[in-house]
């Protein structure tokens, strides 16, 4: 069974040389060399990288024979803010619930302080 | 070298199972045989997702020896959308550029039907 187009970002994204290709692709297209020169690696295992960020639509190259340009190609990333979007609620409310955990600590702790002055 | 949490994460999240298992949870606690339900799976297989889950932090579960209820933990998928919002402007750029060519096709479409209407 072919994998689900989400998977395939999903799987693309979870490596750190590739996610710092795409993060060095916001400024503009690069080709291989100049997206090669950071990472102590050789080009083929760059090309690598490359092949794998393009199978997942997150990349395209261009056509020049001579310089094949990489670009940035946002419409996956959008996919995945949009699911991860679904979950917003839950962490947003965990964090209100540490909010609310904190103020009544501090309440504590001001009727605490309050307490031993009057002692 | 062991690979980084964001990585790990997004490694987890590469499998459509998995992740309809995470949209179950948003719902509440369940117990393994409640999430092996939906799924034409035996639960050691099932139960393989959840490790991968666990080890990625996107759920946790319950200390009680019978019943070990899994949770949904939204840590790292607020980590996924923080790492996807960097590209927000990318993904809204290219539909500003898509929204501008439809407006420059539909005028075009109305000179052109006025010339016509001339003729």
């Amino acid at each position: 069974m072919a994998p689900d187009h989400l998977s395939t970002t999903f799987a693309a994204l979870a490596d750190p040389t590739r996610r710092a290709i795409l993060a060095r692709l916001v400024s503009g297209e690069r080709s291989v060399t100049e997206l090669a020169a950071p990472f102590e690696m050789s080009l083929p295992a760059v090309s690598k990288h490359l092949r794998v960020l393009e199978r997942a639509g997150l990349i395209a190259r261009g056509r020049e024979a001579q310089w094949r340009p990489c670009r940035l190609e946002a419409g996956p990333l959008k996919e995945v803010a949009e699911w991860t979007e679904r979950y917003r609620a839950l962490w947003e409310q965990r964090l209100d619930r540490l909010d609310t955990y904190l103020q009544q600590l501090k309440t504590k702790e001001k009727t605490h302080a309050r307490k031993k002055r009057r002692q």
